[in-house]
């Protein structure tokens, strides 16, 4: 019998790579958030067509609400009125309006808990450390202090190991990894800002587009 | 100006007396976590009961919503198909049915969200060590580890201290301490169980009335 790995899923291109590497070697249970951000109904579509392909029954896929990250606010991504930046990513202004505040951290919460729960050993996010530099909970050194707290804050006899097989990819290695594996890339969504048409200009169509093109690859998604 | 300081307020005892610990230095910000627990309506009472005793204005509240924290189970104070213990705590006999897995880092999650958006420079938690004894995510090392976690996985700017007050202390220092601070422990709720009058028997109204025993006070709050 396989391991059983929670894999937190966004329906986005680093995170359908990740759905694919932990589908090596472990069963999948696969966790969604919803957390206030404009695009979330497209996203969530992409989970399921995501969970689809991989074939995970209901019982293993987990959708949860972070209304309250919205209600916090402070993120141009769940804030209507603020405005989502759609120039290059410029790493030396520092943290992005798009960063919502710690939310990684909630994510793996829900994620640590479930895998308590399942049984499961191993817990995979797909975060980028190089392409969200200035998300402060993307990086190595918030993981490796998160999975601490997960070690301390579960039962004694609870292992469960944080994966971050993309974290020092960049997005042209992530595209690569990703057909390599067979991973359907056409079911994903990553536009910060519209659903049926990717606009191709806010950041995270940028870093997508930029990361199809250097692997020379077309992006099978529908752009505006 | 005072700081402003967010307080984690269940609406129980241990939490009462924090959030009068933080009063004293802090202009305070108080977050309600409901996450479906049998007694989720009369904590919230007494959750805004103490909120309006601090004359806490509405936009520094926050009630936040874990449903999945009951979908994902594994708590039997969240599943109602499973027995609540009604016997003496028994460290030796290990983690509690009680234990909600990893549920205080959740609850820490959305305070440091709020914290690092309102700049809140502190956040309070009542945990105490000693009386659940066997809830992992209630120990010193646990709140180490999380601080760490808040620490890299926030903005670079952040500066956000979690107090822990009550820690070490037991029941009966923790009704002393809320009696000096002018607490009003009439308002607060601990049963477990029961909504209307306390059960008297479950493990939380067992280590109260013991605390107010031990302290030679009586519980203002009705029992069954």
């Amino acid at each position: 019998m396989r391991d059983l790995a929670v894999v937190l899923a966004s329906g986005g291109l680093d995170s359908c790579v990740c759905v694919a590497e932990a589908a090596r070697a472990a069963d999948l249970a696969l966790l969604h958030v919803n957390y206030g951000q404009r695009t979330q109904a497209r996203e969530l579509r992409a989970f399921q067509d995501i969970a689809d392909f991989y074939r995970v029954p209901a019982a293993r896929r987990l959708v949860a609400s972070l209304d309250h990250l919205a209600r916090i606010g402070g993120s141009s991504l769940t804030d209507p009125s603020r405005e989502v930046e759609t120039g290059e990513p410029a790493p030396a202004a520092g943290v992005p309006s798009t960063y919502v505040p710690f939310r990684n951290a909630h994510i793996l919460c829900i994620g640590a808990s479930w895998a308590e729960v399942l049984g499961a050993r191993e817990l995979y996010i797909g975060a980028v450390e190089e392409d969200s530099s200035g998300y402060p909970d993307c990086r190595e050194r918030f993981f490796t202090a998160f999975q601490q707290a997960v070690d301390e804050g579960t039962r004694p006899e609870t292992r469960i190991t944080i994966r971050t097989p993309l974290l020092h990819l960049d997005k042209a290695a992530i595209v690569r990894r990703g057909r390599d594996l067979g991973a359907p890339l056409y079911l994903t969504w990553s536009c910060y800002v519209a659903e049926d048409r990717a606009c191709g200009r806010c950041e995270s169509c940028r870093l997508r587009l930029r990361g199809f093109a250097i692997a020379g690859a077309s992006d099978p998604i529908p752009y505006a």
